[in-house]
């Protein structure tokens, strides 16, 4: 490639920090903002400078936020009773869109992985227990993925909650089974032995 | 969404201006950017916002370049009597990769589309009569896409070069046929048709 193309090129390889973004996109999407959206870019620059240098983790719940407590642990309207602890995030946004749960939440940012290192201080796992201990809290609902880290953090989980000291805190996991719209001739095998043992009455 | 997520958000809003990322892709992008790539994430707002800022045309043959003069146009071992008409800048880089054109550009940015309201005027071929005029061409590829509009625009081109006054240019447009690795069975029936036309003495 040639010299004098040198920003261009700086460009195409600073948008391979995307991910799913190869060579060929990034070549793509560079045009495409030069030739068409300068301003959109130059906008995007701003957003990602800012959103960089200042969303942090939310001191209680660990969800980024900008400020020191996200909104939805400084919303008194939120039952504190009720503490939904999620992998990421993204699994925040999207419990809230479904706008059925009106408890707290707890961010893990990860699942228990001793292999890379990631243990119980990592993901945070002695201030949700200082959380559970400190607040009114009655139930805990692990909602971490069904996988086999998803599976072992949550039982890690369990057990580090029902150790806490004079309190009784009951602790769920998300139902499993069918997904609404699921036709049963294309569900994994396993998923559909769980949902025929726990059946429930109509 | 909530309020104090709201550089996060806008981040996401921003994302979207890059082509092919919706709504759901641009939130993966600023959770892995925010997770994992901070680093990436600034250095990308950096480039863009220097590549926006500084990237312009060339002088000579409209491709992108931050200099004046691009390092094709200002190199001089390159072949000055050939000149390759493109639609696009990604067009100039795909055919300096295969490393066997010699000569200089000349870059319309767009094609012939009266309904659109680009004229020739918008797509510089007062530029380009200029070009030939006063400089050593002796020959023109035109290597406009093999569409309605590249081939108007090659029409057109053809037509402007070969009215400049007191020269004998030649107009040479890219071969078409089989593309290399092609089977003969998935080709369109245009495509084989004309190569059948076109077939060359081995």
């Amino acid at each position: 490639m040639s010299q004098e193309k040198s920003l261009l090129n700086k460009l195409v390889f600073s948008l391979q920090c995307l991910p799913g973004v190869g060579r060929k996109s990034a070549q793509r999407m560079a045009y495409h903002l030069l030739d068409k959206d300068r301003e959109g870019a130059l906008r995007l620059a701003n957003d990602l400078k800012s959103a960089m240098d200042e969303i942090g983790n939310c001191e209680r719940c660990r969800d980024y936020t900008e400020a020191s407590l996200c909104e939805i642990c400084r919303n008194e309207k939120r039952n504190e009773q009720t503490l939904c602890v999620v992998e990421s995030p993204a699994d925040v946004a999207a419990i809230e869109s479904t706008g059925s749960y009106t408890g707290k939440y707890f961010v893990l940012m990860g699942n228990l992985s001793p292999l890379d290192g990631i243990g119980p201080d990592e993901i945070g796992l002695n201030q949700l227990k200082t959380l559970v201990e400190q607040t009114d809290c009655q139930e805990i609902i692990v909602a971490t993925s069904a996988t086999v880290e998803g599976e072992a953090t949550a039982h890690f989980i369990s057990t580090i909650v029902q150790g806490v000291k004079d309190k009784q805190v009951s602790v769920s996991r998300l139902a499993q089974g069918v997904p609404i719209g699921g036709e049963l001739e294309y569900l994994d095998s396993s998923t559909l032995a769980l949902s025929l043992a726990n059946r429930q009455s109509i």
